[in-house]
C-alpha cells in the first residue's frame, strides 16, 4: 500500500506529457473531468479523452432519447462544460450549455446543451463531429466521446425486492431505475448486449497512458463501459495503467450499504480480467475499512493509494485541487 | 429618377466606409443582409447593425414568447445567421442555428438557434449582450439587435371583413394574423402603443450614414419600427440618408393587389414626418407602373434608383450579388 509521502517518483514518466482517458459518468465523471483540466494547464497531460455513458433514460436526455431516438446526451454535455476553456468565452459557453429551463411550459426542465447536441447530431449526422463542434466552441482541453454509437438501457439482477422471497433476482431495466432501486444489486448488463461501441473511443484506450475509471454512480455510470464488448476488450488489452477512483461515499440506491472494498468487488466480478494498476481511496471515506480495503487491493495485484481527495465539508464530493495533486502524484509514480 | 447608368459617384462618400442601419424582420432583412455583407467584406461598410421587428406571434417564435414571455427570437436569428463569418466555423454555427427540429414530439418545429438565444437571454439577463455573444460566435459581420425590449403585438385596422359593410374597419391583431388577413389593411399600429425601444438601436439610427428600409412583409415586418416612438423620432431626426427598398411583389395576404407605389404611399401614411433620400425598385417588378411610382416618389421628394435586383427566375426573390452591387451605387452616389 502506498500514501502520497511516499509515493516514488518515475523520472521517465514525469518528463513526457501523458495521454489520459477518463471514464464515467454525471457528477463523478464532471469532478474527475475538473481535476484533469487542471493536469492539462500544467502540461502533465497532453491528451485527455473523456469516454462518457450513454444509458440515461431519465430527465431531459430521456425525453430527447425517446422523442429523437439519439443517444442521451446530458452526460457528455456535463463532461464538455467540465472541460471549457479558462477564459470569459469558454466559461459564458459553459454556463449557456449548462442552463436549464425553467418555467411551466413544453420546454420545462430541458438543458440548453442537449438541444444543442442533438440539433448538431441531427444536421451532421455524427456523433463524434457533433461533439468536437462543442468542444471547440467551448475551447475544450480534452474530447468528450460516447461510450457506444446506439442508445441503451442499463438493466440490473436486483435481490431484496420480493417480499415471499428476498433472496430471489428481480431485472431491474433503466438508468433511472437502477440508480433508485430499493434492492441491493447483483450485477448489470446492457441492453442490446453487444452496442456498437464508438471507434474513436476504442483508439483513445489503445493509446493512453492511463485510463481513469472512476469516481461516479457505480452500476450506472462507471461498470457499464465494462459492458461493452469492444471497449471492454480495449480496457483489457490497452497497455495504458488503468487507475480504479472510488466513491467516497456508498450511494443511496445503488450502492447502498457499500464499503469501498465493496465497490472493488463489484468491478472485479463484472471484470475479472481487467488489470488495475492503482486504486485511489480518500483516506477519511476509508476510515476504519482500510484493513479490508487493503485486502481487496492486493487480490486485485493492484496498488492502493490513500490520499485526502475530498472536498471535506461532510458531503461525498471530491475536491479538484486535491484530485488533481492526487492524480499528478500517481502519473509521476507511474 | 436615376437609373444605375447615370448615378454619379460622389467621391467624399466613395472615400470613407460608411455605418449602414437595416430595418426588417424575417425573410426580407435576411435578403437584405445577405447582401450588405458583401459590402462589408469590400470595406465599403465598415459598421453593419441590423434592427430586427419582435412582433411574431407565430411558429418556434411565438411558442416560445408564450412560454417565457421573452421577446420572439425567430427574426433576430435569422438576421445573425444572414451576418454569419465565411469561413466553416460561421457556416457551420450558421447551419446549426437555422437547424429546425423534425420528429412527432414536443420538440417539432423548434429551431436550435430560437433556444439557445431564449437560453442566453435567461442567463445573462441582458437582450443585447446575448445577441452580442451570439454574433460573436458566428464571427457576425454585423451587430443584430431588437427594435424595442418588450414584446408586443401588432394590430391591424382592416377593411373587408364585414360582409355587411365591407367598408367598415375590422381591427386585427397578431402578426400572423394580420400578414394572412383577407382584408385590405388601412393601417396598423402596435400594442403596446410605447414599447421601450432598445437604445443600441436608437443610437446607431443616430449614428448612421445610411438606413435601409425593406424589403419585407411591409405593415408586419417594415413598418412597425415607424411606430415605436423612440425609434421613429431617431429616424426622423438623423441626418442618415434612408433608402426605401420595395419589395419585388405584393404578398398575398397584407399586400394583396399593391403595387410599388401603393407600397410607398402605405408608409408616407404611417410616417409622413420621415425623409426618404432615395427609393430603390426592381426594374422588371415595376414593370408598367414606373411612371406612377416615379410621380410618388417625387411627391415624397425623394431619388428613384430603379435597378435589376431580383434573382429573376420568376420568384419575387432579391438577388444578394446584384442588390449589393445596387446598394453601392446608391451609397458611392452619396
Amino acid at each position: 500500500m502506498s500514501t502520497p509521502v511516499d509515493v516514488p517518483v518515475d523520472p521517465a514518466a514525469a518528463d513526457r506529457a501523458q495521454a489520459v482517458v477518463a471514464l464515467g459518468g454525471g457528477h463523478g465523471l464532471h469532478a474527475s473531468l475538473s481535476a484533469l483540466r487542471r493536469l492539462v494547464d500544467d502540461l502533465t497531460v497532453d491528451e485527455l479523452t473523456a469516454i462518457v455513458t450513454v444509458a440515461d433514460n431519465g430527465g431531459s436526455s430521456g425525453r430527447l432519447r425517446g422523442e429523437f431516438g439519439v443517444l442521451p446526451p446530458g452526460d457528455l454535455r456535463m463532461a464538455l462544460a467540465a472541460l471549457c476553456g479558462d477564459d470569459q468565452w469558454g466559461d459564458t459557453w459553459a454556463r449557456v450549455l449548462q442552463h436549464r429551463f425553467a418555467g411551466n411550459g413544453e420546454m420545462r426542465g430541458h438543458v440548453v446543451g442537449n438541444l444543442l447536441i442533438v440539433g448538431l447530431w441531427e444536421l451532421l449526422g455524427d456523433h463524434v463531429d457533433a461533439l468536437d463542434w462543442v468542444g471547440r466552441l467551448l475551447g475544450a482541453k480534452g474530447r468528450v466521446l460516447p461510450m457506444a454509437l446506439t442508445p441503451m438501457d442499463i438493466t440490473a439482477e436486483v435481490r431484496g425486492l420480493r417480499a415471499d422471497d428476498p433472496d430471489a433476482l428481480t431485472t431491474v431495466r433503466g438508468q433511472v431505475e437502477v440508480a433508485t432501486t430499493d434492492g441491493v444489486i447483483d450485477s448489470i448488463n446492457l441492453d442490446p448486449a453487444d452496442p456498437q461501441a464508438c471507434p474513436e473511443a476504442v483508439a483513445a484506450v489503445e493509446a493512453a497512458d492511463w485510463v481513469l475509471l472512476g469516481p461516479g454512480s457505480w452500476f450506472s455510470s462507471v461498470i457499464p463501459h465494462l459492458m461493452v464488448p469492444a471497449l471492454r476488450d480495449a480496457l483489457v488489452r490497452t497497455s495504458a495503467r488503468v487507475v480504479v477512483n472510488l466513491n467516497l461515499a456508498e450511494q443511496a440506491g445503488e450502492t447502498g450499504g457499500f464499503g469501498p472494498a465493496d465497490h472493488l468487488a463489484v468491478l472485479a466480478e463484472h471484470a475479472p480480467e481487467l488489470v488495475v494498476h492503482t486504486v485511489l481511496a480518500d483516506r477519511e471515506s476509508v476510515g476504519d475499512g482500510l484493513d479490508e480495503l487493503a485486502h481487496v487491493v492486493a487480490a486485485y495485484g493492484a496498488k492502493l493509494v490513500v490520499d485526502d481527495v475530498a472536498v471535506g465539508d461532510g458531503t461525498p464530493r471530491h475536491d479538484p485541487e486535491k484530485l488533481a495533486a492526487a492524480y499528478e502524484r500517481i502519473i509521476a509514480a507511474g
